[in-house]
């Protein structure tokens, strides 16, 4: 019989999220998991790091399943240098991220600690996925989505990935609608159109609230903003090569020696 | 005569850094100069974004510049949305981010508040760049480089950039040899090989700092690192549709829906 999968596990929402819960007892049933998260929410970290200040690890063991379970002080993306540098005495074979409360997709992929830990385990060589349910309820409903995530890892843990592709899953919320498919798709031109709350605190001084409203500005039916209005879940291979190549030719053209 | 620009300048090592002093007194020369940047250091934020807690924009006054100025409390990139939607009446004709105290080429541009920053106006439709002298030191020596900063800008507020696109300057520290020319490059395939250097608090605790080398795996000279190891400038146009589109095809060969 094959050696099991070594599974790492990690997500922004921190390690006591629903979220991760399911997903620790869903890889629980395909390999071996060691789970390295945050200690608290981490929501909006984007790919931040630990610099300026000391990180902690300490081991948990938050329910009785067979993994082994860390919490950090750290970022998604500390989680993830921490994990294979002081935890794991391996390389993962795969690394899963989140599953997320709340979308992932489109722009949200740059603020998101979620994908931030997967592309972290992307650029140190493991094949890793980040998972998103498009429901920012705590008491969402993780049921539906759990066969369609066990089968996504398997694939690519059948297939692997290659170096430098990483892979962003976004489930739309079903509301007791079965999922009409998984959909590969590129990331939608959407934006967040921001505006802050603006309130006084108790000694009458200013403070905001970042708030705002997601605007997607492209139609076309091949993004996953699409698939996930459409009752579909989306999966979008992901690089963290931001060279816009297109535009070489061009900025040469500009003759910045001159 | 044209109506002088209205110029947007931020950074992630915080608003009395000498790095975005500089910036700050060579973008007086081209335009109209508001500042919103980091009351403190934020470098390796990435794109994180303040969403558990709340923001504070103080006015301030650094120096005898004709620039208006604020601080937030907030990353790189909530001082670009605060600037955009509390401070600013009026879309900024450019966004200038740095100049960053140390490199933010190849991989550190995941990592790079600076260039986050520069990326969030990109992504609210201002053109924007983001500087950095891959000179750690505070008191690094901007002086060779600000005829360049100065060229780089002029050019983007004559040619516009591309919906999309950013561009990410790096200039090589240069100890006394002037630059070579300045060089359009794709991002280098490179690493943190990282540390942790363990320690133990008074108290006996365990805890870690992040540390670590950066090892480039790529010797071809159209990158950034090339350029920088050579002596030149790099100018990367950088996107933030991580798509990776070239995968696409072969992720649907998978059949997830099987």
């Amino acid at each position: 019989m094959p050696k099991k999968p070594l599974i790492l596990v990690t997500n922004d929402d921190g390690i006591t999220a629903p979220g991760i819960r399911t997903l620790i007892r869903l890889m629980n049933a395909i390999g071996d998991v060691v789970v390295v998260a945050p200690d608290s929410p981490q929501s909006g970290m984007g790919h931040a790091i630990t610099v300026n200040t000391t990180l902690q690890v300490k081991p948990e063991r938050v329910d009785n399943g067979p993994q082994r379970e860390y919490s950090t002080s750290g970022t998604p993306a500390d989680c993830v240098k921490l994990a294979k540098h002081e935890v794991l005495d391996r390389i993962p074979d795969i690394c899963v991220s989140g599953i997320n409360h709340g979308s992932n997709s489109s722009i949200n992929v740059l603020y998101s600690g979620t994908m931030s830990a997967a592309i972290e385990a992307g650029i140190e060589g493991i094949p890793a996925i980040g998972f998103s349910l498009c429901d920012y309820n705590w008491d969402a409903d993780f049921k539906p989505i759990e066969e369609h995530v066990t089968t996504i890892v398997k694939k690519v843990i059948e297939n692997g990935l290659p170096e430098g592709i990483i892979l962003n899953v976004n489930f739309p919320k079903l509301d007791g609608q079965p999922l009409k498919g998984i959909k590969v798709c590129r990331q939608a031109k959407a934006n967040w159109v921001e505006e802050f709350d603006k309130r006084r605190n108790p000694q009458g001084k200013e403070y905001y609230w970042l708030t705002g409203k997601f605007v997607s500005f492209d139609d076309d039916d091949d993004t996953d903003e699409w698939a996930l209005n459409n009752g579909y879940a989306s999966v979008v291979p992901v690089t963290y090569d931001l060279t816009a190549k297109h535009f070489i030719e061009q900025l040469n053209s500009w003759n910045l020696n001159d």
